[in-house]
């Protein structure tokens, strides 16, 4: 692969970017029947669009030429059940740490998560607005995939 | 799983989190020979330890009740041959986008990088000083972890 300022990237052709959660129970390469290669894995608590997985978002867009991006959530999630009050006095009374400071980024509408996720990543001044975003809710239960938006 | 706040959690008891990169090539459950259920992953752009990474690696240690975090980083990877200035200049001339405000954690000093960033974690005061904080380079030609340190 060359790079318009004329890198050469030993980096696989893949196409696609997958957002998701870090949860233990969520495979996505196995999810949506990829092989190792063709897809980055962007992942943290909830699969939320932060600043940094826009950072990495905008990497796989502008440099690595990825041309569609994936955000999926699933059910069961932890981010979408418990609150940021919650998240902290268990942080205080596990290990008396102060987590005051932190936005866990809970959420309380599943798939309203989903919708917030990728109208934010597709308005985003850094993000290509030729690069499609696709949203889904993962059922755990039934291991089926739901695509809830597409931008 | 009972939290000291009494909320049933229907999450696996694994004991570790992971802190890796988005790189296409890298599998970080058949690299570390784990099951599904039996790690949090947790990945961005280079496998750096941002804010973000250390709000999902909070809820991982003091909710979940992980005790190990692994940091590994790879030979190959774009964070540690490219310059911000570069990942800039590709963005203006792919999509004329100005990423200018974007940090995106380049380094030079691969296993640097990896110390740096196992340091931060370990010294965040979010971070229960309990947990085991290790970082490793994952060589991509030979397919070997190599240990860099443990804090």
């Amino acid at each position: 692969m060359s790079t318009p300022i004329g890198l050469s990237l030993p980096i696989a052709q893949s196409r696609t970017a997958i957002l998701t959660c870090m949860d233990d129970r969520i495979d996505p390469m196995s999810l949506l029947r990829l092989n190792p290669g063709e897809a980055h894995v962007i992942r943290n608590a909830g699969g939320r669009a932060t600043e940094d997985a826009i950072r990495s978002l905008v990497v796989s867009t502008t440099v690595l030429d990825k041309v569609e991006i994936l955000v999926i959530h699933h059910t069961g999630c932890l981010m979408g059940w418990i609150t940021n009050d919650q998240l902290r006095e268990l942080a205080r009374r596990r290990s008396d740490i102060d987590v005051s400071s932190v936005d866990f980024l809970a959420f309380t509408d599943l798939n309203g998560s989903v919708r917030e996720d990728v109208s934010k990543i597709a308005n985003s001044p850094l993000i290509d607005k030729d690069i499609v975003v696709t949203g889904f809710v993962y059922d755990l239960s039934t291991g089926q995939l739901q695509e809830i938006c597409s931008v």
